[in-house]
């Protein structure tokens, strides 16, 4: 018998508490023992509420209780969830987290206190909700030197650009659909300005690359500025527009982490990647390319992933601990604009001007362009010499281009 | 330090000691000890070959030399392999295999022998090559109510198909083509009459529903009967032709493991898994849907997964074996005849005499049509309930659809 409590029912929450009553006897099954929810922590009460007999309000109860062997973490943010993370841990108590931003920033940190106690600190659930890529990428994956990590990490953008590809409606109007249908929240700034995708970014490069990545060094562009007319464009040549995180390893170990708007050939498998999924596709160097695709939020998808880290706290509860990377410091990011990629560019220009400036350019069409409007797909070079070479070209869009 | 051997130096295994070699020390970093080839063992030897000093011909060596923990058998078949792997086992070890028909067949008595020995049996890279799946349902999806698995798992096969698909080459040429690439074995029964996917089939409806599934007790179709015909019908409604291997479990817990080929829609992501890429989908009751990608064979991405297994079994040398399955038995799988499922059918005939067997038919189209021939998606119904309603017409074809 394991008793577990939950802090925060929100959806998450909750979610994990009917996970654990409506799977409980395949969990028992597999664990060869009971896995028992004992408290749920939160501020309200919830009367009327299946779970309501399990709700307490001081996080002491769980901290002192010796039964409560593990702990998922489903509040956010780095206030008082990292308080209540350490002080459990420091019990003695195991913690699972969904939390993004939490791991993001102070993952290190947490897995630190977690070996000094012996005890486990999980978060598969905090990328890509149900869809396992955490554990893949450390045990699966152990053989392997991973080269490049990348993603479609942010369901709402990916919904708000599958729709604006799909049926031709701007970034304004698909947002306002996605808030409707709830996939983005009444404050979107955090899905459209790309930050989500980059907390989980930074903790995919940080278990690929073995170094805390903070948020605050990976350079972040959001979709506000993705365009209809860009969407066009990139569709004459059977490119689509997605946000991708991705993190890049330089022979000399240097990482290039960043979050952008790429055009995504359709050859690529994360170019059919679509509505609210997500995918997250890695690179080693004897697997080649592997990619884990699913839905990358909701209920019970992120749930089941909580739980799933809660057994294996428990299976593993004896097994000495060890932190899945250490901490970075200032010089361990480095700019990616050094990576000599393909750029996409539109301008009010003409297409010799970019052929002048940039040599062999592939020119793309848009039946609905203004007059002296063009775009084109440049060869390959650093941004800083792009830059240098349009000086004089007033953009109205540059974007990267996913090679391969 | 940990010393390990090798049985059977052929791709898999000279992928394997490749991999030990070229990742040390990564692979140190990640299992805080070393990972130390001690033997390779094959019938032939190697001279000029740069592992060569470590050849052996002589099984008992290995089985003798208390040194070696970790021993991976990449020899292939139920013989030599299932005696070696058992003798290794009573010995002590843990083995790690990528025989795919060594596990389908007898998986369930080779993890008991290793339980009773406290040794691990594992096989990740027996299915999909690199791509991680094996662990990922064991440990990610731990916290699901798996109800299907299906998957593209024969690179083989899908090579020929997307080949046909993509150049409207026949069956025949894109086979000697994928023999030219060396995709596709001198003698490629196993592969395009289904066995190997039926193999695959078997284990991942083993790992997910708890019973041994023996091939035998899997009716599979391969991909011989599929022509340029079929593929052109299927086009003009976007869907494509793949090879689907897929485990069902009913609602009172009866499984349903088939092999076959299916037309499967364009918005299903199994569609855009082309060329010799795999792909296996996962739908648990919490997580919905997920999908693992990659190549499905090929030296280093399978050896990859060899490698990450034989960390995984000395990392957890002390952690209690549990059995991934349990024996099943004749009454474990049903037919799957009885799934409704949609299909396709062609035959000689008019599409009004279909309208008039199967109701509300779906018609389709083929620009190179002969005279007098039809093809068409039926509505859902039972295979045998189909075939009653259509025992007056002459079919040239007969596949599955996939639904959802």
């Amino acid at each position: 018998m394991a008793k577990v409590a939950i802090l925060g029912f929100g959806v998450v929450g909750s979610g994990v508490a009917e996970v654990l009553r409506e799977n409980s006897a395949l969990i028992k099954n597999k664990l060869h023992t009971d896995l028992e929810l004992k408290y749920i922590l939160d501020v309200k009460d919830f009367p009327g509420n299946p779970f309501q007999e399990f709700v307490i309000h001081d996080f002491t109860t769980i901290e002192r209780d010796l039964e409560v062997e593990v702990v998922a973490e489903t509040i956010g943010g780095t206030g008082i969830a990292k308080e209540f993370t350490k002080r459990a841990i420091c019990a003695g108590k195991s913690v699972i987290t969904s939390n993004k931003e939490l791991v993001a920033e102070h993952g290190c940190e947490l897995m630190g206190l977690a070996q000094k106690h012996g005890v486990s600190y999980l978060y598969e659930a905090s990328v890509g909700g149900g869809i396992p890529v955490i554990r893949p990428m450390k045990r699966c994956l152990a053989a392997n030197e991973i080269t490049e990590v990348r993603g479609i990490l942010n369901g709402t953008t990916n919904y708000i650009l599958t729709r604006m590809i799909r049926s031709g409606i701007s970034f304004r109007e698909a947002l306002e659909e996605a808030q409707a249908n709830g996939y983005a929240e009444k404050d979107p700034t955090a899905d459209v300005e790309g930050l989500d995708a980059c907390r989980k970014t930074c903790i995919l490069a940080a278990l690929a690359f073995g170094r805390q990545i903070h948020p605050n060094q990976v350079p972040t562009e959001g979709i506000t500025r993705v365009t209809l007319a860009d969407v066009a464009y990139a569709a004459s040549r059977d490119y689509k527009i997605k946000l991708l995180g991705r993190a890049v390893r330089g022979e000399d170990g240097s990482v290039r982490a960043f979050v952008a708007p790429h055009l995504i050939p359709g050859s690529n498998p994360l170019s059919a990647v679509e509505d609210v999924f997500n995918a997250i596709s890695v690179k080693g160097n004897a697997v080649g390319d592997v990619m884990f695709y699913g839905r990358g939020a909701g209920k019970l998808p992120t749930a089941s992933a909580v739980v799933a880290d809660m057994m294996e706290a428990v299976v593993y509860r004896d097994r000495p601990k060890y932190l899945d990377w250490e901490e970075g410091g200032p010089d361990t990011v480095v700019s990616p604009d050094d990576i000599p990629g393909f750029w996409y560019v539109r301008g009010q220009t003409d297409i010799d001007v970019f052929r002048a400036a940039l040599g062999d350019v592939l020119p793309l069409a848009n039946s609905g362009a203004p007059a002296g409007e063009s775009a084109v797909l440049t060869p390959a070079m650093p941004r800083p010499e792009l830059e240098a070479r349009l000086s004089s070209v007033e953009l109205s869009a540059l974007f990267r281009v996913l090679g391969d």
